[in-house]
């Protein structure tokens, strides 16, 4: 492949600013279908590929049984949009296609001078809730470009606001303290895969990621302690090669260094277990803990004094992990460090937390606050196949935990793998289009619409309108008549107390790129989207049957609407 | 970040090989979690961190409710492997991690000149069909190396094997004459889900993909046509600018060209519903069909005479769309051209690819052979949400199709989104090692092992059986005795006609990398894919109710395995 282009110039007399190239080298102007090409052939074949289009980027469901979508992946976008070009050497290879076999040389010409200076891209904020039917993107310019762009726009937006969706509604249902953690990288669907879903998690909601690419590419904060093989490649404390540990440099009471540290931790774990024998019900007190267990984490303590914290259940987690970890975590609070907290990834979580924290209580109360100052804090991390309903689950059932380390069903989305995003012409030469189908949802809202979101008195949003272009737009205090796109019956006046524009000029070709006042950065996104999801009321959020929130069109477009749709139907026939 | 190291030396005096960088450049050394960085630290610090170790690198549960896997990613990985190492920038990011507060300089030195040199990598072949429990991959080297690739590994073989699986149960069901094509890069999960579906999907039977960039990146062929959007972009025959069509200059049958084409279509649609009318049932003549799609056939006719393939479903398949195809095949027939066929993207595709084939057939009827030859073969692609089970209902029923485009289901693998693969230590330092766990079937296998693929006289597989590596291995016409390694009363003797080692070294770092014999291409990994799968018996593969394929261990391994089983687990106290 050809090296990228180099990145693009960041600014413009305007203040508009192209970005740089996309995240991932094979964003190319050649991800898309072969159809694009094809289809961009036979438009210049016919000299109509400049005529002026419009095309919404719209989704029809949202995902997950919920009624609410994030919108993401519109920085990448932008940055696919600043950087659209074909390299010699995409050139070159589209040549060899079959599909290529009988175009025009000049063709080809033509497709190597194409950027996306003609094109205006309007969208939503990324970030915002969004809902069906009210496009997430406009894009207009000249309809070959606007054509061949279209799959690595719909690329870009689908699985971003899936993973962002799916991040979000965990954590509406962990709450805001809860610490939610990102841990898909090994099952995430490829490399970007992992990468992506890091970046949009964190947009929806997550505090932190395991993915250090994702931490470099994003500033994520990363986050991550050990594996069962950790333990598992120790076999006893003769492992350990350096038992000494100085004492904590920066703790406020003084000290000094312990020389045997394995001698102190095994020490400990004598203490706890005479001290806790008659605090803890039978059925935790513990006998022999597992020695492989307990070398590994003296070892890792050893490495890691001021940042304990120990995957517990590679053994059993009351009987050995959880001893085992106080057992080091005294040992340490000797040399003046706290540690952290332990780490469940199997079993009963409920179950496990609540006892894994009765039992640290224990050594709290054993000890005496002198001793185990601290101790009651621990963190508890849960990390093993959590998804949604099990975050419910265990909010319903009580537990300990107090970070959640999700993967799987996070990052591959696995309740619903794909959002439906689809690329509609809606205008052409300046006809609205309307593309009509059997199954009214798929029907498309024809012409270039304005979007707003109007608000009631106490706050919260109430409805979404499109209007047309050519409409003033809603007023504070001013009624509006509100109507479903479809339903003629469906119908209300609306007084809105704030009214919000929903589409913004993102890329002004003409002008230079991202117009200056458009903040694309992962941080605005993400409070974007807390922000968002907060002015919703909060049975459109709901975990089990939430309401729909309401998206309509203005009284003009609606009428407009079924005047195209009786002109383009056809009239059947009876013979 | 930093620019990628240059690609590797492709080659050494012992003609192993090192490979080319990662297809997606964000495959970085960091495309792993935090833990193995912190792990890695530990190790180093306590000195154990260049113990030799082996991982395997198995799943537990085939994939779709199947009984067969297809394992692929292997190239992707040796790529990975060949290329691994810090690089200054890493580094640097490594340095500003919250994980890396406390860490010596000195460790960010070594990881500095950590490469995969010490590595050996033993593994299944990429596009065989693999089985529960037995290792797709061995990795052996030092502690801290072999560790650090976890998640990368992963990464690449989960999704890999799970696309390659999914297209190759797709492939069964539609039988070895059915085209499939790969459409699904709109809905991937980000754009290398996209290009790697491409590569996967073809890998496991695939003939196609409308993806360009996969094209270019793997050679795989490319297809595609028009969407709706093109049909919407005309609105009537005034949109054609340029209505003459020369005599296609390949005919065998000499001809002129045609000044008005648009003409020609005209009164072709014109004969051809006069001429079919008797031919056709009531419900399927037609009358007035739809001006734009006939303006879009046409213009895309003009443009691809040679391969014109027309989407006929953007207004009714059979009063419009294929009445509007065969008039344009009529009218390029007569300038010396065959059209391709049509595309069926909506509706029921069993009864509207039967009906539309009784349209043609009774269009050629009525033209006769020397005005229609070939009408009778036209291709009929479909491409709604076409996923396996569509497949095997389409198959009961009935149907005309010849050709399925499938994106979604297949590329994000809806049935099942995710591969568990997992990474397990078995050694370390000379000493095997289990993983115990209270779900017998997340019990590791302990030790490196060796393994075999038994085949009866009549042909196919019926056993993978594991052997210690010390073990000779089983023998053609002497019986072993294959033992579940878990459940002691399944056992059977087995005389294999035919003994296949299923574990190949396929790295070998102090040699170089890649040893010269080890094929890793696509079109090798996609043959033996095919030949893989033959080889299974039918009840295997079924699609409902498969029956599952043994997997089994030595006599000797199982008395290991019970044995360190028993070593390991505690025995419970009764107090």
């Amino acid at each position: 492949m050809a090296p990228r282009k180099p990145p693009a110039s960041s600014g413009s007399a305007g203040g508009a600013r192209r970005m740089p190239p996309c995240t991932n080298n094979l964003t190319t102007a050649l991800l898309m279908d072969t159809y694009q090409i094809t289809m961009a052939y036979a438009y210049w074949k016919n000299g109509t590929h400049e005529r002026p289009a419009a095309f919404d980027l719209l989704f029809r469901k949202n995902p997950f049984g919920g009624e609410f979508t994030v919108f993401a992946g519109l920085e990448e976008c932008l940055r696919f949009v600043s950087n659209f070009g074909f390299t010699a050497d995409d050139l070159a290879y589209l040549k060899t296609t079959n599909a290529a076999r009988n175009m025009e040389p000049q063709f080809f010409q033509h497709l190597q001078d194409l950027d996306c200076g003609a094109l205006r891209v309007y969208a939503q904020l990324e970030g915002s809730a969004v809902f069906p039917r009210v496009p997430l993107m406009r894009v207009e310019g000249p309809l070959m470009v606007v054509q061949l762009i279209e799959t690595a726009l719909l690329n870009l937006v689908n699985y971003a606001s899936l993973v962002a969706t799916n991040a979000a509604r965990h954590r509406l249902v962990a709450g805001p303290d809860a610490v939610l953690l990102e841990f898909g990288l090994r099952r995430a669907q490829g490399p970007d895969g992992g990468v992506s879903a890091s970046r949009y998690a964190y947009l929806g909601g997550f505090d932190a990621t395991s993915n250090l690419e994702a931490g470099r590419q994003f500033g994520i904060p990363v986050r991550g302690t050990h594996a069962h093989s950790y333990v598992q490649a120790h076999v006893g404390m003769a492992d350990i090669t350096n038992r000494r540990l100085p004492y904590n440099p920066t703790s406020k009471t003084p000290g000094s260094d312990c020389a045997d540290f394995v001698a102190l931790v095994r020490e400990s774990l004598e203490l706890l277990n005479r001290e806790t024998r008659d605090l803890l019900p039978e059925a935790q007190r513990w006998g022999v803990t597992n020695e492989s267990e307990l070398a590994a984490f003296t070892s890792y303590a050893l490495a890691f004094p001021a940042g304990f914290l120990a995957l517990v259940d590679t053994y059993d987690v009351l009987k050995s992990g959880v001893p085992n970890f106080l057992a080091v975590a005294v040992a340490l609070r000797r040399c003046g460090y706290q540690a952290l907290g332990v780490r469940l990834d199997s079993g009963d979580l409920s179950y496990l937390s609540l006892r894994a924290r009765e039992t640290m209580r224990a050594a709290a109360t054993a000890l005496g606050s002198a001793r185990a100052g601290g101790f009651e804090d621990f963190g508890i991390t849960a990390s093993n196949d959590i998804h949604e309903e099990v975050l419910h689950s265990l909010k319903q059932h009580g537990h300990a935990i107090t970070a959640f380390g999700i993967g799987t069903h996070l990052v591959t989305c696995l309740r619903q793998p794909a959002l439906g995003c689809v690329y509609k012409l809606v205008e052409i030469d300046g006809t609205p289009r309307i593309k009509l189908s059997e199954d009214v949802e798929k029907v498309t809202i024809p012409g270039r619409k304005r979007a707003f979101r109007l608000y009631t008195k106490n706050g919260p949003a109430v409805v979404d309108v499109m209007l047309g272009e050519d409409e003033p737009p809603p007023e504070v205090g001013k009624r509006i008549l509100c109507r479903h796109a479809f339903v003629a019956s469906k119908r209300a006046y609306v007084q809105p107390a704030r009214v919000e524009k929903l589409h913004h000029l993102v890329w002004d070709g003409a002008a230079g790129g991202v117009p200056a006042e458009v903040d694309v950065s992962l941080a605005a996104a993400r409070e974007r989207c807390g922000d968002s999801i907060r002015q919703m009321r909060s049975d459109h959020l709901r975990y089990s049957n939430p309401t729909p929130y309401k998206v309509s069109v203005s009284e003009q477009l609606f009428n407009f609407i079924h005047k195209l749709w009786l002109e383009e139907a056809p009239v059947g026939e009876i013979v």
